[in-house]
């Protein structure tokens, strides 16, 4: 699998895909430097007046509720369905579904009118999108994939999408195909955004590969061996955010091969068997 | 009193408080990482659809009026209101009051509306808000603590709150009891947000300590010390800001026995004799 | 030249001019930290309640347009107009102007209504705004400075201001004048918002140096200068912005005379005849 990731990474540094992200405030700045460091042209643009012509040229769509106002739901719309039109894949992260009804009703709204190609979330912003009265404290996730998994499944199933939950361990599903990442660290929920930076990368992986459920695997990969390299050098999580973006740069091919952690899943009870 | 902030420290770490930051745009991210450094949980909202709910279910609301516009203000005041009516302590950051007569008047508003916990600001701001026609240059303070100690003084008696004033030395009164804190570092100033960084600590002490006084002086010799760690490590506000967040992270019981400056005042007198 | 351009960073660092931002999102942290870190005092402001307040205290303006929305604009112009009437310096960046046809637009729209006193964007930037049709991909660069060269100087002209255009190469157009800059290193465009920061940068150069040419010319050597010393410290664009930020923090006279490399250019045939 190592040769599949690098091949995407290849093509990211050559082809720099532009990927539009109507994204929270909070992570505009990080997501913007994973995506540069990676390879991709990031831009930011949430005016109704634009986001039709910024999505219609981009190599793909990042939408991301994070600091969610009522004003930026129209221009969620409105760049969804031009990407849908266009065929330009639809990155969605429900940054703290669950944790107000607002959120919630907000993520119904959007997957009702334009389906994404991935979503792209932690466990328990999953488990409140498809289990009424599930309760989220804050954006931060107190629940484990593994708890996520059904709630994980039926979403992908409604959908028909792919569905990416990040944890300890990530588990991506689309249809019955389910598959595991283990590859990350655990100071990387120390940094704001990382989150949403699996989510920006998860776009960019989608602008140069067609198959999207391999895009989803391939950015989790390339997040967990950057986390887990950063990691080595860091001494918190300030130096670890910068090492992060150093090592996206850096990544070689030999990085993945070395470090790459997955497997697919054909039965629930292999979750936790680690290799 | 060492022990006393190692005490809210470790509640800190093991309840890892929600704090919802209605916050300037310029430090939604920074001070998020701070929060998750030190071990909080934070969450940025400021959607008048949501802003209830958030402030409901958080353990402390921090309010920061950095990049004002219009349409936030009734979102503060909106979510003050549900934290007031619960007893969750609420964190204000008047930023750049008295450099617009915008800011000035929005403070005064959002005071005459709900009682704030503790007022979180520099001399500049404090001087501003109790002294009709002082001068302030942007958001950076122009005068001393000590120059603010007397209106920080009536301001803390007009609205029965606790006021923390950052400087060089930090002055935090709450009715007759006067503290002063030493710790910090003279490059801190030149990280951007770092006094925002301050309030939003101030928030996740508030969330674990009853007592708003020691919570407001806890934060201070916190940020302090945190600074000063940095500081050896760093050359310049660049790496200060990546070992700021480093040094809040592993911060140790001994790192603030040995570190800790503070001092109660009795006599205004004693202001400039450090320990 | 080395002596002016120290000069200018000296008067930044006794002086603090207070620069007024209305910028993006994205950058608002990063450059508000390029300006501390210089020595200069940013303050972020938006509301249309307050920008002609903040604008007329300022020593400089600088105008972004990286996430536009329609209701900043009116705020972009009140500030320009405020500016203008007290002889401020304002320095505008038309951010992803070629991109859509919302930024091209608005960007038209400013000119028309205020002349900034310095344009400063990248070459695509440029082309766009003089050469109907251009084709912009997002906000990265795709041309190089030198095709930007007579777009630039159509500008200048039409505007009767100065244009500085970045790129491996930066160059900077006033009437018949013209001046090169080499300064800067490849890893530079890999961490967001260095060309906001250059135009946040000469913001705080124009505010203290009265001859904007000379203004924009200093601003982009010591960017440049800023980079390299960076890039000799970092393993990717992580650690480049923090050293970047050190960089310009401790930057000395001798940095300066050691590393600049300029030239004024009389003839388009000199351009790559790079010293």
């Amino acid at each position: 699998m190592h040769r599949k990731v690098w091949n995407d990474i290849e093509k990211i540094r050559t082809n720099s895909p532009l990927v539009h992200n109507i994204t929270n405030y909070v992570v505009m700045n990080s997501t913007a430097n994973a995506l540069l460091a990676l390879g991709a042209s990031p831009v930011m643009a949430h005016a109704p007046e634009e986001v039709e012509d910024m999505a219609g040229i981009a190599g793909a769509l990042v939408i991301n509720i994070g600091t969610l106002s009522d004003s930026w739901i129209k221009s969620m719309s409105l760049a969804m369905n031009a990407a849908a039109k266009q065929n330009i894949p639809i990155v969605l992260d429900p940054v703290g579904a669950g944790a107000t009804p607002f959120r919630t009703q907000t993520v119904h709204k959007l997957l009702a009118d334009t389906t994404p190609t991935i979503i792209r979330a932690n466990a328990s912003e999953i488990r409140a999108l498809s289990i009424k009265g599930a309760k989220v404290k804050g954006v931060d996730s107190t629940d484990s994939a593994e708890a996520a998994f059904e709630a994980g499944r039926s979403l992908a199933r409604q959908n028909e999408c792919v569905v990416s939950i990040s944890g300890q361990t990530d588990f991506i599903i689309s249809g019955e195909s389910k598959y595991l990442v283990y590859n990350g660290h655990s100071m990387m929920p120390r940094v704001t955004g990382l989150g949403c930076t699996a989510t920006a990368i998860t776009g960019a992986f989608a602008a140069v590969n067609s198959n999207p459920f391999e895009a989803a695997i391939h950015a989790m990969i390339v997040m967990g061996i950057a986390g887990e390299i950063a990691a080595e050098k860091a001494t918190g999580p300030g130096t670890l955010q910068m090492h992060f973006l150093d090592a996206l740069y850096q990544m070689s091919e030999s990085d993945i091969a070395g470090r790459i952690r997955t497997a697919p899943l054909s039965d629930l009870t292999d979750i936790n068997s680690k290799p």
